[in-house]
């Protein structure tokens, strides 16, 4: 029998009021979003500025206390970054008990959409965002933990194959952020363009004007050795990885067209 | 004789701390992130929630009043949405004269960086922030502007290859931001792996973890004709275009592998 399937709850800031239809609280949507994109943003409200601050950073989705969660599953997202970092002095004192107020975002881009007019346009995507409280790691277990799922995060089981344990002062000098979730939500855009009724009778005009979608994916090219590297060939753990990700890719990106 | 390159301000919240020798604040260099992103965050503060706002935008930097403008000139943003949305509502009442103060992040994943140690893994990106303050433009001709400069980021050209001006409905629906830029920064890493000297020294890990960048870039995808496309075959202008991006985006990908 299939699990239920959990959602985020839905609070008036976690909900968009546009194209509802789009949206999903689903973890396993949200959480696949976030932890398919190499780079995520983490916005935060900086106390010295009017603005939101906002980091590029690497992050990943897991669970510490239950390692073989799935990604439907109840997971924090962990964070890295350099000890004496703003996020991460902010994280030190933070202005709630519960830590840092984050909100991550993850989006992906998966086709051009072209329709009859101007407005019809859009772009196929998947984006992600996530609200929480980020708190910092101290135990050292849990501290390993997030730094061996960040990195896997870049490439499948690379962990392992680099020189591990981090010693003290890589352990000392890297701090690791738990951001516990309150909510979050997804917006996804997928399929052919829709236009106007007036538009699509307009014989001229629909002679005249190619309506369709350009698929968009990301290729991971060969790899290439850097001016030290001591490695003949390139590890098949890397290169079986990389070109079956691609091939998903491409999969992927022709399947989003559908409706 | 080569003009000067226009550089954004400094202010303590533009400025990273950590490896500032990746950081740029060349409006060239920033502008060109922003407007080869084809999906763009926009953060804000809401004052309904801990959390900062963040939305999935379609935006593009130009300039109304010298539209030949190129991306090292002072240029504004121009996002574009529906016009009940929040970030719309929020815009129209701002909390400060100046308009809704605005973070915007745009960024491209380049390659991934695998070194002899976790901690020295990375990726290969281009980040740019921006802060402004957006007030709603309300002049039918920058409007204009503004929809044909946003339609054509999508697809060079498309603007005219589409049904415009868009009509009352359309105008009337949709509303436009411009986003006067007070500052903003880039970050960008590019290059090979750096390890430290120490394990650079160890001969068995040098012989065990092949150490290099895996370079990584978008493609554009075969066009696919939607359900009610008229047009029998792909515009040139469109193939042409997508042929040309494809080829520089894996031209550039290989660049970013030098130091």
């Amino acid at each position: 029998m299939p699990r239920q399937e959990l959602e985020y709850p839905r609070e008036p800031f976690s909900t968009g009021n546009r194209y509802s239809s789009r949206g999903s609280h689903a973890l396993e949507t949200i959480h696949r979003i976030v932890n398919t994109s190499p780079l995520i943003h983490v916005a935060f409200n900086d106390p010295n500025s009017p603005f939101p601050a906002v980091l590029p950073m690497i992050g990943q989705m897991g669970s510490f206390d239950r390692p073989s969660a799935d990604l439907g599953d109840v997971l924090e997202l962990y964070l890295h970054g350099y000890v004496s970092s703003r996020i991460i002095n902010l994280t030190r004192n933070p202005p709630t008990p519960e830590g840092l107020p984050l909100t991550i975002s993850a989006s992906h881009v998966d086709g051009l959409v072209l329709a009859l007019t101007p407005n019809s346009h859009s772009l196929n995507y998947r984006s992600a965002i996530l609200f929480g409280h980020a708190t910092l790691v101290t135990s050292v277990p849990e501290k390993l933990y997030a730094m061996e799922l960040i990195t896997n995060s870049i490439v499948p089981s690379r962990w392992e194959h680099t020189r591990v344990p981090p010693n003290a002062a890589e352990m000392q000098s890297t701090s690791v952020l738990r951001v516990k979730i309150a909510t979050g939500s997804a917006k996804i855009r997928s399929g052919m363009p829709h236009d106007e009724r007036g538009d699509m009778e307009d014989e001229e005009l629909m002679k005249r004007v190619w309506t369709g979608v350009v698929p968009i994916h990301t290729v991971m090219g060969g790899p290439v050795a850097g001016p030290y590297n001591g490695v003949g060939d390139v590890p098949e753990y890397l290169e079986r990885w990389r070109i079956e990700e691609n091939k998903e890719a491409e999969v992927f990106a022709r399947e989003q067209l559908k409706e």
